[in-house]
């Protein structure tokens, strides 16, 4: 697996005329390497070599995660030892990932002699986008056990409970589930804070009748899940009903039409139609959906702005929303995954969003 | 507390002779801002203005968390909006964050005609290390919390559960205990695991009379703790007890040691030495300690290469490592604040390392 990862940057090395490939955002020097402890080590990968580059901490970790790549210690930093890596991996031209390596570690990798720095975006990126079937079946058991959450809704709300005790109480149950860890930070919010598409949990506590809004995800193995329910305490008012049904139609507009082949805007945009339409244009003002997978937030886009073309294997979340300041709002988020013909829905969670206690 | 801080970089400003300071790093945000979700909004202060962009998820919070900034909507994102920023802000040389921004970022901003940009390190770093009564009280109650967990071990620990249920039931006490979140992954390994210093906790099972190390933080108000204790269930062996002896001797000798005006470097020998004399000068492969506040890994460095010079007021880590892989290791972390004559242990847990269950 890692192997077939390696060749594939070797490919892109010849294609793009470049001796080796430096890797330094976490989550892909995990998925080139195996190593889990992605934000203290570098990958370099060059036609004939696969070095990592970490420090003491890490060193027996290397050895047992990271087998396809010989140990390269550096106690100094990446810097100082860039030059003796470079020899080592026969390269001369080097890519870099422009997107992650800051200003500062650029002035210090370039004042090595003997090399030439090339700024690359994404290439690792655009391998993690298209997942196989080991990943989907992470990603599918992430899913499965935030689902669950929804499911365990009636058993774990309590009116006058605060949002910050539903936050842990779905956290709690998220790793009796097994999962490793949360995705992100939970968001639970009720009344006017789920006008704010990312709110922290607070000390509010959830009130019968109010819209609230959870946002969730687990981690299984480094894979996230993300996904999110509005819902409401018994009878919600017509205004909910009415934002409720637009933002599901949205949404289900936007999973009955994408498909392979699509650009992340135009998938945006079956969306964005639908609210805009109803007369909520200005409510939606975040992207329709994005990629997941070691990262919650990683390629395609599927923004309004995204030039990403949508492909098999892609996971991308679907989730439009509508946020009225000082009411609440509505945000619904599915979990699917890009096939030829459409997309399959991973989430199962009910949309039903009545809850009676 | 935010006014004095924006006055503070307001005359560094002036100092450097730059007309503003662009701040992305997602702790130097919420430093200088209070808005807590640092890692979406840029700020740009000048001599006369303070300007927060960030996107629609977050217009609400903003207005919330930050009432002496000035929102500026950026939907395209930092780059798109950054010309108007500046012109807004009524500033041509403009610092940047140079460990923060990246190669890319920087090669956008760029293009922005009538700016000039200039790479500054650790401005709002250096402000950070020193803390205010009010941090110090939140990082107190983080320490607190850390320390309930070592009390609370010999009801929390069972031969035969794994270092994962364990790090699970610390993390579970630590919320109890008022634990916003954890500061950072709990560490907790045994046996052969502990000879990791940055080990993952594993389905390995904990073994009375091996050595089992926890490193954890608890997260308060955004601010973190930061403590490591070695123990072992029932007695140790001959070996754990010398490599104890000679760790916590290097602790003490620190703790004895350290003051204001001494470098992080010298801090840092006053620990190794003991450890180099007792003859594991090679097991002690990381530095001795790191300041702690927002972010768990900060300003100032007490490691081997470290010319920073403790201040009274910072808030740093003492601790010293051995490591010996196939056996285990021991770690010993206390959390100390600088002051003129010496330092102020906050760390409380025992140091005796021999649980009776």
């Amino acid at each position: 697996m890692i192997h077939t990862r390696i060749e594939r940057v070797r490919q892109r090395l010849a294609a793009e005329g470049v001796d080796a490939l430096l890797v330094t955002q976490p989550s892909n020097v995990r998925y080139m390497s195996g190593f889990t402890a992605g934000a203290d080590a570098s990958l370099l990968i060059s036609a004939t070599q696969t070095l990592l580059a970490t420090d003491f901490r890490y060193y027996e970790q290397v050895a047992r995660q990271a087998p396809e790549y010989r140990l390269f210690q550096v106690p100094k930093g990446l810097a100082a030892a860039f030059g003796d890596l470079a020899r080592e991996a026969g390269a001369r031209r080097i890519a870099f990932e422009s997107t992650h390596v800051t200003y500062a570690l650029h002035q210090d990798l370039a004042k090595v002699e003997g090399v030439e720095l090339v700024p690359e975006k994404g290439w690792v990126e655009e391998l993690r986008a298209i997942k196989s079937a080991e990943e989907l079946s992470l990603i599918r058991q992430a899913v499965a056990i935030s689902d669950a959450v929804i499911a365990a809704l009636p058993e774990m709300l309590r009116p006058g409970m605060t949002e910050k005790e539903l936050a842990w109480e779905v956290e709690a149950f998220m790793h009796a589930q097994g999962a490793d860890d949360v995705a992100f930070p939970i968001i639970a919010a009720g009344g006017p804070n789920a006008a704010m598409p990312h709110a922290v949990p607070s000390e509010r506590r959830i009130v019968p009748g109010e819209p609230l809004t959870l946002d969730l995800g687990a981690r299984v193995h480094g894979y996230c899940s993300d996904l999110t329910r509005t819902v409401c305490i018994g009878q919600p008012d017509a205004r909910f009903r009415e934002v409720y049904e637009i933002v599901l139609r949205a949404q289900q507009a936007a999973e009955a039409g994408m498909k392979a082949g699509m650009l992340g805007k135009d998938a945006d945009a079956l969306a964005r139609q639908v609210i805009a339409d109803a007369g909520y244009g200005e409510a939606f003002g975040h992207g329709m959906g994005h990629g997941v997978g070691l990262d919650v937030h990683e390629r395609p886009s599927a923004g309004a702005r995204s030039e990403d073309r949508l492909e098999p294997g892609m996971v991308v979340t679907v989730e439009p929303g509508i946020y009225l300041p000082g009411w609440g709002g509505v945000r619904i988020e599915d979990l699917v995954v890009v096939t030829e013909s459409g997309v399959e829905i991973l989430s199962r969670a009910t949309k039903d969003p009545v809850v009676v206690l």
